[in-house]
């Protein structure tokens, strides 16, 4: 019997490739059509015209609430408005503080007044606008004036306090200074204040983006001694967008909540520093010798702390409503005008913003401007475009987010998909989104040719893939070309649309290759990018040809190229990984029990120091995944039916394929659940969210996971039974779609 | 049948434990007499006269050659004849070069001349006796005078110039600097030229033991700016002791080479540096930034290399014969005075030698000393016990290799084994060495208490194995106390005892507590070892127990208490490596070609860069390992039989003892082959040897491992002949021992 199984199994795959589509969700003929316009699209793609939007964008500092913010919009919307769209410009008001007061000077016998000051260079043109430049400061850090003894906490993230603990050292009443990197920066002074320090310094060690990587600025593109980074420290784990209209659009006339009732502004002061401003801060630290690990590059013993002077931090801000200009361009659709594909890149920089965020709307930009020109040519969307240029997403995804929260009906009804971009340099396709996307963007890549090798670039990314991995470890991925979509955390503008309204997102770019150190500093300018990131705008092309064709084939496929098994399979990875996750902290967690009770710890330590054993921790129950796993077990046989019927869906009839459509596109809303993740209910994605302790670092299936790494039994228990109830729902939806195709 | 073998099996078991000797190889009752004596021994030892005899013999240089030198090997032989022993100054007279010239500088537009000098510190009052010191240099460097540009070679082992060569950078002609470590620093210039370097320079880097570890001296004991490494690059992995006279004791009338024809004096120049010296001469260096793994820890870009400007190396040495004084004290053995246990550690430092090599010296006097007092109350061990205090270990294990030369063939009848140690500090016992030694050396740990904790030194390493292991790999060796012994290389003297010799060796020390950079340097000083290595010599009054009762059972046992069973589960793990290293090697040239054919590195590289592709490497062929399985098949049960008879073996007539005694000590001899290992014949022992490219780092069965990694097949198949040979004639011994048991 299991022999015949078998060969049954290579017929139907025969089968089913001799059938395949040229184009997932195209009948051959409108994909040979589809294909002739994508050529087409290619030929209008001008590196050019990139240059000199990037030249004029990143001509002065473009941050939210700036002169040349505006200016840029403008300019923006007048180009849109010049290819033929619909064009307007849909202005907020959200909540930005920008400094007033910004002082950190290490007191006592040797004092120090830290500069918190990036200089001109002469190579760098714009770098000089010092009176249009936003100073260095983490936005919606809290107003302070505190003095205190240092103390060094890593990456400052939980396991870090642990270490603190068994060594020690306390940061109660303390400011605490922590390296760049390991997770986003919020969480840094958010677990800091959770332990009592009252103020936070977070500085760029050398290790991760200055010369311990490479040349730096001007030499070559990494971090200078003086190179600060920027960003925002708002709590947006909890939620993003403006902190005094969680959940609603910050229209002029918004309700707000008062400052003091938003829980995402940052509890204690917090101040971003270069790392020469870090030096005398890190020598000052006494007490015991930094962990191996926690080690950056700076020619010192990094010590743990408390220092032996006091750090005297003072910051205080202007707490104003800035507008913000969102740039929303259409192009309506000529047969399903009702079903949207959404396209977006964010304007706003922190300073001259030439990588970040200009180099990715560029390409959307000359993406649009092809695509107007085919309209010339007699091309027609079948779905509505609507191209996206968002303001204020370095403070906390303003634009987009309070765009979204204000059109959220219309959005849960009409958003088929949304593809994101932000910065982009030269390298390898870089790819995160919903699964279900997953062999439609793989028949994307297949048509995109690398610009410096001239192979496809999921070529391209296997050639580096594979000769990267451990030759121990290649066995199992050799010929494996198929470009595994990364899970969204946060970190762009797709937050809001995927994980608020369950909108299938697909974030793009390129990069591995034009590596540097000029995040979020005065040196993210036009000089250096057109220098080291990517220079003659090829893979600024090259990202317009890619989220150009996701755009179009799916604004004019007959049938959504939806692969709902490619989702399952991903999710049944989620839930195994969990399982041996709980599985793995069960059985050490039962012998670091016994290894603290044998007293081991305190043997193996080095007497002379402190270094406390680890605390007992609570034994790890079994958890019911039964639920999930049958929920799982049902979705397998449905999804498996459903791609062997997809296969015909493009000779359905046109009302039925539109029905088949609308299930299609709404499937990831079933993902929602209206409470949301524990402790956020804004996040209500049961799949994919940032991680509450990481920021902009995924986690996948979130409440379960988070439960079990974070030992709260109990709001595990509960998220496996909410991911069930949705993943059933969703289940629900591939079956709506399998009576359809029937 | 299966169940009732089974069951068989653990009756014996318990019949085995119920039996067990209190001691290995003693009867019940000569075993209480010998642990009643222990008793005794632990009472006499004195951590005051360690600290008296440091004191002097570290209160000037006493490097080969030197003064104080001379009169350490006196003062060492005054206290061992005061002490009851029958002692004598034996002298050699090897080739041992001191330098003349010493100029490094850079030269062009930012010219240095690197100080190549140790500065007098005030803390510690040894390191300014500049008149008696001997410069920093590396021993056996060629003369020579060169000026090229520079080229970083990372650790300068054969993976970094393959590396190099994909970067496209050439050594040829250059002079090479290389970071200390990673191998022993012999294989930096011996791998230099030969790929054509003219010149090497070696350098500790802040990241292995200066501030990147800990504070640095004074304030610490880690390695200042300023502080150098010397010590020998002879080609030891080819022959250690004097290059003139390989195979024969170096006496003044011996037969010696011609210099020229010396084949273990380095072919290049060779000087080590500070990273104060070292850090212009990086800077200089242009080409492509090293590779990640490349950086150490000083805050600068690493490149590879050429550098912009030349360098120039320009070295001369005074090329003398020195007197070697080694200290060979006896007390001749009551029973069997032609069995010798013989102890040794050296008496040479570089410098001051502290840490290195005064505080095991030290222990092993006072150890001496304690059985002196023994004696004087009655004690008489069975065997002689031959108490050695080595000159010349430094340069290349000279005084230890010329008196086991010249000495060979009563050696090769009389020594029943060799104790070894060197430094020593506060920490966890570390133990290599034969392991037929294994299970006996366990017995000795459980008796030895840690100084700091009051447990069992084995507890005591258990616990900080367990604790540091990584959570996911505790359940395979949670409750496993057994302290494995590391395989021995080379490094100390037991070298030519074990792997010309063939004499079971052991090699004991305490550290991992006592971390510094003071290895080698003016710093390796009474002040230094005395705040940070072992305050209070707690360590090493631990070290005199251990060695101690290592050294008076293994002279007492009516049975030498050797374990067949250990040497061969021990083989024949090795083996199973080795086979396992060729399958991975096969796989993974098979992938590794295949990626290369379909140009994936030439995708995957940064197209702006030279990177070129690995070449193709030759399939790895399918060995014959057959002949050795069976040997290894018969020897296992052959081993087993033995150990099931040894248990009784105290009960045979005292003829039969001393019959059974002489094989089980000289089956080790059986190991060796008399053509040695393949390119090196001193080498003879066929399962441990120094590694051919690692210097120090072990190779187990060395020939067909080095065959099989080097990828010289022939010499591989050659090998696993030769240990078969040797492994049969092993088994023979293991049978010959049965026959005189049953």
């Amino acid at each position: 019997m299991r022999k015949i199984i078998f060969s049954l199994a290579i017929l139907l795959s025969l089968f089913t490739t001799a059938n395949a589509q040229k184009l997932m969700g195209f009948a051959d003929s409108t994909a040979t059509q589809q294909l002739s316009w994508e050529k087409q699209f290619d030929v209008q793609l001008s590196a050019a015209n990139m240059d000199t939007w990037m030249k004029f964008l990143t001509s002065h500092p473009h941050h939210v609430g700036s002169p040349h913010d505006k200016a840029n919009a403008e300019y923006i919307a007048a180009l849109f408005k010049q290819w033929g769209y619909k064009t307007e410009i849909v202005t907020y008001y959200p909540l930005f503080p920008t400094p007033k007061t910004r002082v950190l000077e290490l007191l006592g016998s040797k004092p120090y007044k830290a500069k918190l000051q990036e200089p001109f260079l002469k190579e760098d043109r714009t770098s000089g606008q010092r009176a249009e430049q936003l100073p260095t400061y983490n936005a919606y850090s809290a107003d302070g004036n505190v003095t205190a003894e240092l103390v060094f906490v890593n990456r400052g993230i939980p396991a870090d306090y642990e270490e603190l603990e068994r060594m020690g050292v306390d940061v109660k009443g303390k400011i605490v200074i922590a390296k760049y990197g390991g997770s986003w920066r919020g969480i840094k002074p958010k677990v800091a204040a959770e332990h009592g320090a009252i103020g936070c310094i977070i500085y760029s060690d050398p290790e991760d983006d200055g010369y311990a990587r490479g040349d730096v600025y001007p030499q070559g593109a990494f971090r200078r001694s003086d190179g600060v980074q920027r960003g925002s420290v708002m709590d947006m784990p909890v939620y993003p967008g403006d902190p005094l209209t969680p959940g609603i659009g910050a229209t002029k006339d918004a309700k707000r909540l008062e400052q003091k009732d938003a829980t995402t502004i940052m509890k204690i002061p917090v101040l971003p520093i270069s790392y020469e401003d870090a030096l005398p801060l890190l020598q000052s630290l006494g007490g015991p010798v930094a962990p191996a690990g926690w080690r950056g590059a700076l020619p010192i013993t990094y010590h743990a702390g408390p220092s032996k002077e006091k750090v005297h931090l003072q910051l205080s801000f202007s707490w104003d409503l800035k507008p913000l200009y969102n740039v929303i361009a259409t192009l309506p659709g000529s047969q399903f005008p009702d079903e949207w594909v959404i396209r977006g890149n964010h304007h706003d920089g922190w300073v001259n913003g030439a990588a970040d965020p200009i180099s990715g709307l560029v390409a959307e930009m000359e993406e649009a401007r092809a695509i107007g020109e085919l309209v010339k040519k007699g091309y027609r969307n079948k779905r509505t475009l609507v191209y996206c240029a968002w303001d204020g997403e370095e403070p906390a995804l303003l634009g987009s987010t309070e765009w979204v929260e204000d059109h959220a009906s219309e959005l849960q009804q009409k958003a088929v998909a949304y593809i994101n971009s932000d910065g982009n340099s030269r390298g390898f396709i870089n790819a995160g989104g919903s699964h279900a996307l997953e062999p439609f963007f793989n028949e994307v890549v297949r048509d995109v040719i690398d610009p410096q090798t001239g192979v496809a670039i999921n070529e391209r990314l296997y050639a580096r893939t594979i000769t990267e991995t451990p030759e121990a470890n290649r066995a199992k991925i050799i010929g494996n070309k198929n470009v595994k979509l990364s899970a969204l955390g946060s970190g762009s503008d797709y937050t809001p649309f995927l994980q608020h309204l369950g909108i299938s997102s697909l974030n793009l770019g390129f990069g591995g290759e034009g590596s540097g150190g000029e995040y979020h500093s005065v040196y993210d300018s036009y000089d250096l990018f057109s220098r080291f990131k990517d220079p003659g705008f090829h893979y600024g092309v090259a990202l317009s040809k890619t989220a150009g064709r996701v755009t179009l084939r799916l604004a004019n496929a007959e049938v959504l190229p939806v692969d709902f098994n490619s989702f399952y399979k991903t999710v049944a990875d989620y839930a195994a990984d969990i399982k041996t996750l709980a599985d793995n902290m069960r059985s050490q967690t039962e012998i670091q029990n016994r290894l603290i009770k044998e007293k081991l710890y305190d043997l193996a330590r080095d007497q002379t120091k402190t270094y406390r054993a680890p605390e007992v921790k609570e034994a790890v129950p079994f958890l019911n995944f039964s639920e999930l796993d049958n929920t799982l077990a049902q979705l397998k046989t449905s999804v498996e039916e459903f791609q062997r019927l997809y296969i015909s869906a493009t000779r359905l009839p046109v009302e039925k394929q539109q029905q088949l459509n609308t299930i299609l596109y709404q499937s990831e809303r079933s993902l929602l659940h209206e409470k949301g993740l524990p402790r956020r209910s804004w996040y209500r994605h049961q799949v994919y969210a940032p991680g509450y302790y990481t920021g902009y670092g995924v986690k996948t299936l979130p409440g379960i996971r988070e439960g079990v790494e974070e030992r709260n039994w109990q709001e595990a228990r509960e998220s496996i039974e909410t991911a069930t109830r949705t993943l059933q729902l969703y289940n629900k939806q591939v079956n709506a779609a399998i009576a359809l195709l029937k």
